[in-house]
């Protein structure tokens, strides 16, 4: 790739609650990264603009940070949007394991890694962290995939050894085959043909607690610090999961995966929504972060994650589809969907409760909150260079029409409003290119 | 138009927890009747097939009801996706009203509804039930609509005079003002060229009861039942205007709306949140109808609509975008926010609640019932005959594509799961053709 210029209309959050709009020039260099930012009117903006190779995005388009999926099983996508009726023991036993097992077929995975690193695409997800299986061959096919279309991909071997809570057909048979496992994994990912640059890269991944032994805990957590590679875990979905853990450790999740040595920089925790304050201060101290996924959570976590304690705090947190826990790939109606549950959970739902005993006050979260969940909030707690189109970051970004599906921005609107409209309406028919560290990756 | 005969694979409600999926083929005549249906295998559908005037729907597709919008104020879409983290008050002072007022502008208005008439057809509303503003020729622009593009459009002129909780530049001057108003603009739109079948029909709608006198309220009893017109209201949407209307009346807005007789065959009541069980009964007694509006809701209602106890009561219900208390015109995306709003009225939201008092159990519907919503139970509620695809019914229907945007439907799965499906992925996107009453309105 060679360097270029891209110049239009910028929308990108500084903070949770700023976001700016801006006619710029970005000077993307040949390693994707962006490296001069002027804004319209300026010398150093003319001087950009006589550049030869220069993208002009048209006036009806924003430029936005692209999106970071924080949770995504890979493997089960060809379910999504199936069996969310079902309780959550038939729904993994009878829909979700079995699904999963089928990806001892590596050409199986190609075809469904295929369909789903596109569909992702398409919905501007330009970083994701991927659960795939506990089959090496099959998730290597994943980490290719996402290097074929240049996706920046996050993906993690699963590991899960506990006979108790595993299918016996569908868990490495022990605890060290499954750190040998995921130390090959690891190695591969990083061989790969393609990943010189490192975009795409292996995630220590302990499906969750009560799925693994505490010889493989202990094992992934002290490999993690050898190999320096991120984790991602589930922790306190709901409330089985919560008190499951409580009774077989004596602590909460985030504690036990702490001690378990698995809660490091950019740990990814997953739901969280029954993480206690003491539980957040740990994820903050350790640099680690959080995947908010209010859709799946509707369906099996029993309640919402109180994303406006978890911005308050500053702790870091993103937005995960869930897939197939949530049905939809697109961030964007996760981040609709954040909104919402923050607005039921601050007003409560029954409405045979008087008002001022229904809900939680003050615990909504806005749009353009949920707009910097979707972009900076996502790669913050990754640990990506990203999410707001700013000098030293990675150019991953997408060109939204403004005047095609349901959104309709004026260009008159402040930063706030258009950010409020781009959560609600955007969706795959109005992003019309997405670049990822530079590189055109859908036009 | 002339007869035709339809044949493809088809999905439709026969009642809210059964969804049936044939090889059929439908002899459409030319009044857009569905005249007869025949599976395949029979001798009847031999003989359908056999029609000059086929359409062979192709096998990647399937054919499914046309869907209803039991509630969208046509003016307001230039600002869905605006203002929705403001309280009520403000978003009406500030923004709606405002914006409502600018629609003695017909060229204005005009442009709004010819934009928004094509995006609810893109996005399957066969049938939509509108609130337009106090402004004649402006609501007449949007029968007019209505009938250029083919959608069933039941057009309201709003009805508000009440000093006290109107603006003074946006309410009729008197409660005979508005009389005379809505009896002229009932009378017009019976009269518009091309409405000779009444494809558009007017609606009397007085805005809520805070926002009109007795004599108002009475006098469109009065009128509705003289003209023989449906009724369209908000009723008991908020803690706040449940308990004004409490105060003014000393009973509920359904008990209210009945004594003004406006509770009648077909009246559609806005969100209900806060019906009781007895005014549930009233609905049913009168045959009337609510509208459910689930992403409106979270923003401006205060709790959830018990959608399970509506539907195991057989109250009249379907869905309502509430352009723009709700930002999405997407009746399949508000079918999905029914779902999971009763999820997290049965399982409550606030996770420092234990489980058992967190909700309300056994409050969920699943997603058959909010298909059924979808397409059967607005139609059903509005007491238009369509919505299953059955003989006698009109041909209001979508062609799904099962493999374009998120969807991805094999033809392996059962009904129910197809349902779910569609009701989790279906967008724009993903629907080809669009009839209604056996016009091809979209292609
Ligand atoms: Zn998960
Ligand atoms: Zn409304």
């Amino acid at each position: 790739m060679s360097a270029f210029v891209v110049t239009g209309r910028a929308l990108a959050s500084r903070t949770p609650q700023e976001t700016v709009l801006e006619n710029v020039a970005l000077l993307v260099a040949d390693d994707g990264i962006i490296q001069r930012r002027a804004i319209c009117g300026t010398q150093a903006y003319q001087d950009l603009q006589s550049s030869e190779t220069l993208v002009h995005l048209p006036d009806d388009t924003l430029l936005v940070p692209g999106l970071t999926d924080l949770h995504i099983h890979a493997p089960q996508w060809p379910q999504a949007g199936t069996a969310l009726d079902r309780p959550l023991e038939e729904w993994l036993g009878t829909y979700t394991f079995p699904l999963e097992t089928r990806y001892s077929d590596a050409a199986f995975a190609a075809t469904v890694y295929e369909d789903l690193v596109q569909t992702l695409l398409r919905n501007g997800t330009t970083t994701a962290l991927y659960f795939a299986t506990i089959h090496e061959e099959a998730s290597l096919v994943l980490a290719r995939t996402c290097i074929k279309y240049g996706q920046r991909g996050f993906v993690g071997l699963v590991a899960m050894d506990h006979p108790d809570l595993c299918p016996p057909n569908y868990r490495q048979a022990s605890a060290q085959d499954a750190l040998d496992a995921t130390r090959r994994f690891i190695h591969a990912v990083r061989a790969l043909p393609g990943n010189e640059a490192g975009l795409v890269q292996p995630v220590i991944t302990p499906r969750f607690i009560p799925a693994c032994s505490d010889a493989l805990l202990n094992g992934l957590g002290a490999l993690a610090a050898e190999m320096n590679v991120k984790v991602q875990t589930h922790a306190s979905e709901s409330d089985w999961e919560h008190h499951h853990v409580l009774e077989r450790t004596g602590q909460t999740d985030t504690s036990a995966l702490d001690a378990f040595g698995l809660l490091r920089d950019h740990t990814i925790l997953a739901h969280a929504g029954f993480l206690n304050q003491n539980d957040r201060t740990l994820v903050k101290e350790r640099n680690a972060g959080l995947a908010h996924c209010p859709i799946s959570n509707a369906f099996f976590a029993g309640a919402a994650l109180p994303v406006r304690d978890v911005l308050d705090e500053h702790v870091h947190c993103g937005l995960g589809t869930d897939i197939s826990g949530g049905y939809s790939p697109s961030i964007f109606e996760n981040a609709r969907q954040a909104v919402l549950a923050s607005r039921m959970l601050e007003s409560g739902t029954n409405p045979e409760i008087p008002p001022a005993k229904r809900g939680l006050p003050n615990h909504r979260i806005d749009f353009q909150e949920a707009f910097w969940l979707a972009t900076r909030g996502g790669a913050e707690a990754l640990g990506v260079p990203s999410g707001q189109l700013l000098p030293g970051q990675a150019f991953d970004a997408l060109e939204l029409r403004c005047t095609s599906g349901s959104l309709r921005l004026s260009s008159q609107g402040s930063a706030a409003s258009c950010a409020q409209k781009i959560v609600c309406h955007a969706s795959p028919e109005t992003i019309d290119r997405v670049w990822i560290n530079g590189r055109l990756v859908k036009e």
